[in-house]
């Protein structure tokens, strides 16, 4: 059980009071995803978010209503689909930071599970938006967990110079709101 | 909105009451889908079911309580990941009746979700359990989408005897549970 709807709604507040020009990443994706699918070039979706229900109440068969549920931490990522015949497979987030991404926003089964993809021959990578930046990243699976495994002996972030370095620029759009198949092709195929 | 948990409960009542053999479909694919992450054959997960959240309680910032909720028809299939680097997919359904099962059972999204797999070039199917029977099927999305679209000008259900003969015989094993992927070896690549 954790506080991810808070966090969300926080992010959100800041995004909008701060910056204008902001980009709301999982809109953003959402709409990248819909042109995907409406051109048939790729089928990539969001999963539903992992919650877990305590109790259901059943007024009348039609409609059972859940009283009581909590959000769970989750084990996989926010996306996946297919592309060109090859599993694709990623978790999107945002972050406040000017200089670096907490590895706090990802959770231990997350990166698991996109070492887990990329063993079976899959692509992972994760996308982070430096929203007071403008800015957003495709990072491979790959660095996602050389660099989380660092953090229970040093560094508990991933840095902006490290973004830049390891990582690809994702330009935004206006179409394509946020084309990172563009850099997959390039990089993967 | 669906009444989903219900007919889950149902259908475990009856299949706990009226056979004693019987197998629960859902923890012999978990199951199996365990044996194959831990034998790194294959990596095949669920995914969470789909929730729509009405109200949040938070009490305090780290425990927030989903007050008001619902169940969504679901828009994909209840699991996918990855085979020697290719896109698995898959729905699985069990049902009381010995002789066909129920096109209603599957919601139109889902057809749509196990068409586009297959057109990107993904590995789509469904796995039916006739309880009663003790027997399980694997069939490829193409008939799942050809048997689907018969369905308001004629027969709303696939009969046993399209089961055996466009289908696949899954059987059931001790310590690979239900191993379908040994099906989908041999009949997709």
């Amino acid at each position: 059980m954790i506080n991810y709807p808070i966090k969300r709604k926080v992010q959100e507040t800041v995004l909008k009071t701060t910056s204008n020009r902001g980009m709301d990443l999982e809109d953003a994706i959402n709409q990248t995803n819909q042109y995907y699918i409406d051109n048939d070039i790729a089928y990539i979706y969001k999963k539903p978010i992992p919650i877990v229900v305590v109790k259901v109440d059943y007024e009348k068969r039609s409609t059972a209503k859940i009283s009581e549920a909590y959000y769970k931490t989750p084990s996989t990522t926010d996306y996946n689909g297919i592309y060109l015949g090859r599993y694709i497979d990623f978790e999107a987030k945002e972050t406040n930071s000017k200089t670096s991404f907490p590895l706090k926003n990802i959770h231990e089964h997350q990166v698991l599970h996109l070492k887990n993809i990329q063993k079976h021959g899959g692509i992972g990578f994760i996308i982070v938006h430096f929203f007071k930046l403008d800015r957003t990243f495709l990072l491979d699976a790959s660095k996602v967990v050389e660099f989380y495994n660092r953090k229970d002996i040093g560094r508990k972030s991933i840095t902006l110079e490290e973004f830049i370095e390891f990582g690809h620029d994702v330009k935004e759009g206006y179409v394509k709101r946020l084309d990172y198949l563009a850099i997959v092709k390039r990089e993967y195929f």
